[in-house]
């Protein structure tokens, strides 16, 4: 880039929405997991959306490459520069407006997934995206990437959770349509194409949200099953005698053992007898009802044989205690050696005969292997890891599991699932995206073409 | 239209492909509500996506312009051929596969609303979709409208049940995507195009639809509130308590007058003192719950003085009794005389100012006005009506009516509203829409250039 087009971008903004200093630029140049090392010649820094505005419409007169960034908690390399102008939204955090009459709350891009719950909390609301980043991912970087986490299941993903948008073209113009609408058949729904578009079409500057009731009561359990076709049998009974499943998480033994010997103060909620538990949180609109909810489906799950064994927590400490230990298995993981990760989605009612494939293929294929298959069984997705058993792998099992993970895609495939259910494709799935989708690469690149046509917006990211 | 291009297409399909038949073309070639009398040289009735896709092909290299329609039942002339070849997908009408563990249906674009809702019902699931014309309705056009219909509060709009589509593009090419997936962040989500794209962009032919646990239990109720201030508080207090509002219909006094006084064995249900009632559904997952709840809930809403009357349904009757008086509002209305219609919606918190200004406008504007405001108030969405007073108002009192209706319109976008809620643009709300919307229109009309680069997909509507 030359110095000329970093002084046009430099000197059309106030002090304070740039950087160059190499200490404040480094966290925003390597990925989250530290897997991915970057660089960029310009931190911007917009205050508002007037500046995001004015650089995107120097950067596509100048052909400057741009890569939008929010709490850069993503998981795939889309938001890692590589000699593109950064841009954070970190100054951009404001709540605009909480409005309960409309279960609506209108913020900038840069607000902290968990400083917007608290809003909705402090208005007598609820905003039910929840995932393990949130203190750290921001809200345009949630909905470039369509987020998912923990409460899909009752909710929905960042995507049905979005009401209107605020976007910055590349060219400077503004789309914005943040008045909060539930109803609104006026042509294309232009915001869900920015929704996990992984900054390749505008830089989202902010956001309408749909908030919701607070639950009255809210219960949470651990319940032993003996596989994961049973874990799917039993959210279909706790569905529907329950009405109110907020989420359904798969724990396999193997997981739980890590985190336990890995994480201070952690312990088994039942015991290692059962191979697979799932975390099950039950909802419910009346006070002191949802524990009850949950016993009575319990019951009938036992009488059923579909549970051995079951804890409701007593607390919202033990509960907490409950979810850290869901929460706490990557890092579990990561104590115990380097994994090949995969992010993929089935249909629910293809979840046991692909978990059994998948397996099998891991083990057959990588000597020493041990999958780690958790999470959001409730949606069809599951983080199926492969590690090594024996303690501290390295890269060099990085790259005997890559084969694996090709053929482990294939598989998926077989089961018409997704290769990416919640992280997005950034550059790390990227080649794997291209060839599996001809044709609607071909229509998402000739759409990009037209909003983008100088690509200047993430161009190494999704589409390439 | 040449003949020449009309044999290409009979060519190509089995006789019981078209019809030239005037008989058999007449009631497509007329909409739903005898407004708007079309025509067209050739019916197709294709029998499956390959000739669907055959079809497109011969209209794209010949720049042939085609119209889809579903079930005809649309209110704003979308589905009115004028020239236009017309595509019926009333052939493709299967229900291909109900997946209770995934909670999915897949069925064809002809399947109509109210087979769906049983077949879905057979396997013990919900599928949520319901208005009016549910009888007739065909999947295919209510993705392609993007429907609303009373459970909007609850479960969302079609969009929001939609997992997956099939659909034919310009040329032939089919997408697909009827895996019924959740969870799928593989780039940007191209089935959001073609839902609520009234047919610009491509012929959808199939879908994967969300289904949900049944609920154990429901309850309906009538209550009588001073005002639509009064009815929004009220949802708010119903939402926090109930935790299932599953509907939230406004209804006037002036509504119901009109039912009890056309439409046979209709009744107010309680007296007319109230100038506004509601309707309210509330669900639950537990059996004999939902009106314990609703009767709570409603107890509340008498002590804070927000219901002045109400009335619980004490049978499956009377609930469907309830329903019946709310969608008989049209009628009743119809019976009257001629009335100009609006459906728009505002966020839900400027309901209440929204009404009163929009119901002194047009008092003031049309002697002898008479506002029916009706509808998905929980939504923000009302068909705000205007009729005249004294019956048997006809095509004079509308061309009366129209200036009032651009002077609503302004009104609704001081409001932040839409001044399509549900029903969508057409061809009667192309101008209003186009001139209100120009950059998005611009950005539509990219995104249709490099679909339909051709313009053979119904080319009078929505973007003209």
């Amino acid at each position: 880039m030359t110095t000329d087009a970093l002084t046009a971008l430099t000197s059309a903004l106030p002090p304070a929405s740039w950087s160059r200093d190499a200490d404040e630029i480094a966290p925003h140049a390597r990925d989250w997991r530290g897997r991915v090392q970057g660089d960029t010649p310009l931190l911007l820094k917009p205050g508002n959306t007037q500046e995001v505005s004015r650089i995107l419409g120097i950067c596509h007169d100048r052909r400057i490459a741009v890569l939008p960034q929010g709490g850069n908690t993503g998981l795939v390399g889309g938001s890692t520069p590589k000699g593109e102008v950064l841009i954070s939204l970190k100054r951009m955090n404001a709540i605009r407006a909480v409005d309960p009459a409309n279960d609506s709350l209108t913020c900038e891009a840069g607000a902290i997934l968990e400083t917007v719950q608290t809003a909705a909390r402090e208005a007598g609301r609820l905003f039910p995206l929840s995932l393990g980043a949130q203190g750290s991912a921001m809200i345009g970087g949630l909905i470039s990437t369509n987020a998912g986490g923990v409460h899909v299941l009752r909710y929905g993903m960042m995507r049905e959770l979005v009401l209107g948008l605020e976007a910055v073209l590349p060219g400077g113009r503004v789309v914005s349509d943040l008045a909060g609408l539930r109803k609104d058949n006026t042509g294309y729904d232009l915001k869900q194409l920015f929704i996990g578009a992984e900054g390749t079409l505008g830089v989202v500057t902010g956001a309408t949200l749909k908030l919701f009731a607070r639950p009255a009561s809210t219960a949470v359990a651990v319940a032993a099953v003996a596989d994961p076709a049973a874990a799917v049998e039993l959210l279909s009974l706790m569905k529907e005698q329950t009405g109110g499943v907020c989420a359904f998480e798969l724990m396999p033994r193997i997981g739980l053992d890590l985190v336990v010997a890995h994480v201070p103060g952690s312990r088994h909620p039942l015991g290692r007898e059962a191979d697979w538990c799932v975390l099950i949180e039950v909802s419910s609109g009346e006070p002191d009802r949802a524990g009850l909810l949950m016993e009575h489906a319990l019951e009938n799950a036992f009488e059923r044989g579909l549970v051995s064994d079951a804890v409701i927590a007593q607390s919202e400490a033990q509960a907490a205690e409950f979810w850290r230990l869901r929460e706490s298995i990557p890092e579990g993981e990561k104590a115990h050696g380097k994994a090949a990760k995969h992010d993929v989605s089935v249909p629910v009612s293809r979840m046991a005969a692909f978990m059994a494939e998948a397996a099998g293929l891991a083990e057959t294929e990588l000597e020493d292997a041990m999958v780690i298959a958790f999470g959001h069984v409730g949606d069809g997705n599951v983080h199926f890891n492969i590690a090594r058993r024996t303690p501290g792998a390295g890269d060099d099992f990085l790259a005997q599991a890559a084969p694996v993970t090709a053929r482990l895609y294939d598989l998926v495939d077989r089961h018409n699932g997704s290769i990416s259910a919640e992280h997005g494709i950034g550059t790390i799935k990227q080649s794997e995206f291209l060839q599996r989708k001809p044709l609607e690469v071909e229509l998402m690149r000739a759409i990009k073409g037209v909003i983008d046509p100088h690509a200047i917006m993430n161009p190494r990211v999704l589409l390439g």
